[in-house]
């Protein structure tokens, strides 16, 4: 733990682990009254509101019977504990979370995280790129964003991802092959693992690296948890690459929420004849989202302005670029599939006979032309 | 040919097709000279340097020998034509050329262009794209130029192209096999192949569609004159696509000359492990150059305002769409890969046992729930 305390007190904490409980994750109304009022203040109302039966039977019975204490202390007992506003471990990035009820069915900074392994969160996601994408991915799909996230591994950035089968399961092996950091956000209870067969990856990341949910521990995943997950992949890094992505699929959801905070939105492209690639491609068409090729472009487009530069993509140097200038028109005059005569060349570069066999001679031992017979012609064009 | 008529004089074709033996394609001060003050009068001012022996030898010697009857002459025996400025059927879209010597070593609208075949010059291409990539093409890049040109060729649409290995000759090769128009720019005479292997694909094209050239005929191809078709490919069409093109290209030439001209470049992605792809991909990422996935993307982007529209890439219509709000939260409360009781579900939904049961029923018919021994589940995440 830092040195630094946290601000939370045992009521608020205790009220936001019940409102974790009764609620749905990304709750828009809920997240923005917790946001504005606190947890202790929200619960409060809403068990007046279930003590004067203005609530349903089924919420009113949630609210009853919740266990804040016992549900934390379960918790711990499977290694889970339950971060909110406040705590040192919070990471600030989540606070530009707002709701946006026409643009997405979930929203709101989180009321709490539960969180399973040994990075602390806001440390993990202090330098933190999301690389999502299909779960049906290619082979090619999985190796680029497995090659991506070892880059940012290798320099020190955190690989945030869904734990998916596919893209997201490459991308957080890629980094953990480089011994990275990685934190899986799942639409389960962190203590669960979904898919079920990514249990021992899910567990594996848990040991070295973080877990995150904003559903409590034992949630079972559901189409609004995993919206509102993919909100929480967003909102916990500086930038998401999307490496593969149908036209209907979550990465997109993803990116959208990346959009709207204002943080680089990021495409891999890939064959034009392959369906997974199309919601990719369909990004950067339209602008929304950058054409990146690799881990380095990656970085540079999150980093820290011009810590991540890429030199420009430079022309490798040509046997022609080393050339004077009398040379260089002798050269274009030479041409490239028919042997000529020099005095030809001559006419054609307008330069003198004499100072044209100087520069054939040179051209020749640079092995940019051919003699043979008396007759001088070009390898191969160059444009 | 049209009824309208040249108003090209005689000598004025004659000076230009002297010119057009004396001096290289697209030379700057030369095609801006003769654009402003017309050949004769820049023919006879070369004619008076050369008798006051203000010119070089080789030049003066090439003015004197010049005799533009006899290769006019010569040239229509091989069934080329000297176009000009003037003649009906000169393009208006050339007029668009201008010299940029700090961007390009050739510029300028040509002084004339050699045709060859049975198409008109200024018909041909009212209505053209060039496709255009790397000569060293990957099976990938072959078939998506010759994919996007018969859909161009299947519009009536030309597909303008430098008939060279690979991308290029996927075009023409593409826009043949539906029977459409395709013009192919050569860097050598219009009477010659250059590659000599595509002797007969060029032949073919001039025997169905028309094969142009700047340089004279009889000339050999030289790097400057390729650079010079590069601007020509690019003045004749309304956009140029580029398939593959490594990050040294001249495809890349002709792309820059497109955006000069305020006109669309477009670029077909590839995986970017392929080093054809990379210059294509560099140009996206600059913003140089619009994605384009297909022949219809492509004719979205160059024809008239309107015309080619492409409906906005739906989403299909899963079953989910076609639910009540009420089927489709309790759809949402029903767990991915935990069979629960229709009561839990209740619970999570906030919805009435036996409204939820209700909806289970029609959930459980579309598809959509799995329910057995008196438990329920869906399927398979959405997102």
């Amino acid at each position: 733990m830092s040195e630094r305390t946290s601000t939370v007190t045992e009521t608020e904490r205790l009220a936001r682990a019940a409102l974790s409980r009764i609620a749905e994750p990304g709750h828009p109304t809920l997240t923005d009254a917790v946001h504005q009022l606190g947890g202790a203040t929200v619960l409060g109302d809403l068990q007046r509101q279930a003590a004067d039966r203005a609530l349903g039977e089924d919420l009113a019975d949630r609210i009853a019977t919740a266990d804040p204490l016992k549900e934390l202390e379960r918790a711990a007992s499977k290694g889970v504990r339950f971060v909110v506003p406040g705590d040192t471990e919070w990471p600030s990035a989540l606070d530009g979370l707002v709701t946006a009820p026409h643009l997405h069915e979930r929203g709101g900074v989180p009321i709490g995280l539960w969180c399973r392994g040994p990075l602390q969160l806001d440390e993990a996601v202090e330098h933190a790129v999301a690389v999502v994408g299909s779960r049906s991915a290619t082979t090619y799909g999985g190796a680029v964003a497995g090659d991506i996230a070892a880059v940012l591994a290798r320099e020190s950035w955190t690989v945030v991802s869904g734990a998916a089968f596919g893209i997201d399961q490459s991308a957080h092996r890629g980094a953990l092959g480089q011994r990275g950091p990685t934190v899986a956000v799942l639409a389960c209870g962190a203590d669960r693992a979904y898919p079920t067969a990514h249990r021992s990856l899910i567990d594996y990341i848990a040991g070295v690296g973080l877990v995150v949910s904003e559903a409590a521990p034992g949630c079972a995943p559901t189409r609004i948890r995993f919206l509102a997950r993919n909100r929480l992949i967003a909102g916990l890094s500086r930038g998401t690459v999307v490496v593969e992505a149908a036209v209907r699929s979550g990465a997109l959801n993803t990116a959208s929420w990346t959009a709207g905070l204002g943080r680089p939105v990021m495409g891999v492209p890939g064959p034009v004849t392959s369906a997974p690639s199309a919601g990719v491609h369909q990004l950067i068409r339209a602008r929304d989202a950058l054409l990146v090729t690799s881990g380095e472009e990656v970085l540079e487009a999150v980093g820290p302005m011009g810590l991540f530069l890429l030199p420009e993509p430079r022309e490798p140097e040509r046997p022609r670029d080393r050339l004077d200038p009398v040379q260089r028109q002798v050269l274009d005059a030479v041409p490239l599939h028919q042997a000529v005569e020099s005095r030809s060349i001559a006419r054609t570069a307008g330069i003198a006979h004499a100072r044209t066999r100087e520069a054939l001679v040179v051209l020749h031992r640079a092995g940019l032309v051919v003699h043979a017979l008396g007759l001088w012609r070009q390898l191969e064009p160059e444009t």
